[in-house]
């Protein structure tokens, strides 16, 4: 009888109520954050010790081998782009887990190959993980949630029980699409890339949205995804072209840097013969003659959220399933009408 | 008596004699890798842990705690930089560190907190490091040299004890200088960063050095260091035009970056009125209209053989002190004469 009753999961309430102190006292004491005395300290793990207590570890709070790490999923492609996604990620990211003296470390994946992740999590090299894209069919989300490591997506997911925090990509194609719609633009291109990520379905979902509450047409054959080259956008490029739409979007910066290439070389006038649009707004178009109108995210405030929700995850604490961060449309010289 | 001899430093020789094994099988039985016996593993084991032996700590064979990552050290304007050298490196780093299965580990510092680095170094969070920039008056690199852990440097360091890796930027610089030399420019300004930076001090002494080997005096007023800002730079261009200079230097895209849109506002033509070169040669530069004459540097392979010489300083075995990596200059429309 008194075996069982030793084996019996004692919870963080029953060690409190047993020892006449708070909970938050006795989480400080597991976690060793925090201010508490070295007396209670010390009285409550030699209770845990004697009792068999084992900290819920989905609520994460691991009694032993805390890593303070934080792992970071990378695609590989994140670090060749010349975007400047990841490093304003990281930023957000490493200064807030430095906060609480945790360090970033970094696991690249690629869409053959997570034995990285998988040797990461097997070695316990990690206190919880940021994943930085979302996937259709989201493997490494799947082995994160298989763990029972606190994980937080940058980027949506379709699983409710997964953690994530995104710019409001739907909203803010909708309402990007819903202006140029508005001024009276009626062929409107998209030019996206791999239809694998989320972030681009997301994207085209709310170019759909904005033609549906208008109640305009949206032209399937200007639509392209998966373009993930000069080479393919300029392929676009040209068929818009022909098919004389009135605007082009491009669902990133490369993509309309290309775009633009493109158009200068044919001697399209922007925007008196063709309008562009672009999603971020970083360095490579600054150097654009005219201004171009673009969807502006703060990426560094999406690494905080991302890092503050996992931190929260990871001290057991209540956090936001969903977190949607906002987004600013500047209208430039590029579609004017 | 007895005890003295159990407390003498054993060194690996003499634990392979006594077991009439290699020093390779000592080693691996050490480090866990590479392939050996579990037998003799335990052997080995065994003798080390009753003889009390410690293997030798600079030569980067702890048995404990090995953890398996490795830590770069970087400075937060890096990740604010839209210059791509930090995702290249790291790209570089990151896969030559998971051939061996180490991650990456991030370490933020900046000019006045070091506290970061303090951390990891005394939390033992990592087996070595990778320092991404060199400073005069190095005070990371005196952290990571007095705390005994294998590091190496990306950028040239004046210790000589210090092992640095880093494109020729002195060979670099003095090249392209003396071709514009060689092509008849005779008053070339040079608008450069942060002279804190070792990296900057080394191209303009490329520069001097061009000048020298030349017999061509060079003009102190043209020069600009510690040019941080888009008004800084535009500032030391409106001098550079009211000194009649023949060719402008800047040192990174980004001043390059703000050059070019200068001398656009000016209606200055490139290469007509002005040459324009560029260190570096990144995504930045590729919309401008004509091509800008860039050295070239390949940052991915500068992060690989960073990491193959820490690899290499963390096994104990040799590598070389100082590793200077090549350039390429390509001369373009911008400078042509």
């Amino acid at each position: 009888m008194m075996r069982v009753q030793e084996e019996k999961k004692l919870t963080m309430e029953d060690v409190a109520k047993e020892l006449g102190v708070s909970k938050t006292t006795v989480s400080r004491a597991v976690s060793g954050k925090g201010r508490i005395g070295e007396e209670t300290r010390k009285r409550v793990l030699e209770y845990i010790e004697q009792h068999n207590y084992k900290p819920n570890q989905a609520a994460g709070e691991p009694v032993h081998n805390r890593t303070y790490n934080i792992g970071m999923v990378l695609q590989t492609d994140m670090l060749t782009s010349e975007l400047p996604f990841f490093p304003k990620a990281l930023k957000g990211i490493g200064e807030t887990a430095e906060k609480e003296e945790y360090n970033v470390i970094m696991t690249l994946v690629d869409s053959n190959d997570f034995s990285g992740l998988v040797r990461v999590i097997e070695n316990h090299k990690v206190d919880g993980m940021i994943l930085m894209r979302t996937l259709q069919d989201d493997q490494p989300a799947a082995m994160l949630k298989k763990s029972g490591i606190p994980f937080v997506t940058i980027g949506l997911s379709d699983d409710p029980q997964i953690y994530q925090v995104d710019n409001d990509h739907v909203d803010a194609c909708r309402e990007l699409t819903s202006i140029l719609l508005l001024k009276g633009m009626k062929k409107i291109a998209v030019v996206s890339g791999d239809r694998n990520h989320v972030i681009n379905r997301k994207r085209l979902e709310g170019f759909y949205q904005a033609h549906q509450d208008m109640g305009i047409p949206y032209d399937a054959s200007l639509i392209f995804t998966d373009i993930d080259s000069e080479a393919f956008a300029c392929g676009a490029a040209e068929r818009i072209l022909q098919r004389s739409a009135d605007c082009m979007i491009g669902a990133d910066d490369l993509l309309t840097g290309y775009l633009l290439k493109k158009l200068e070389e044919e001697n399209v006038r922007i925007p008196e013969e063709m309008r562009l649009a672009s999603f971020h707004d970083s360095q490579l178009l600054k150097s654009a003659k005219n201004g171009i109108t673009a969807i502006k995210f703060n990426i560094e405030e999406l690494g905080r959220e991302a890092c503050k929700v996992l931190l929260r995850r990871m001290r057991g604490e209540e956090a936001a399933h969903i977190t949607k961060l906002s987004y600013e449309v500047a209208m430039r010289e590029s579609t004017k009408w």
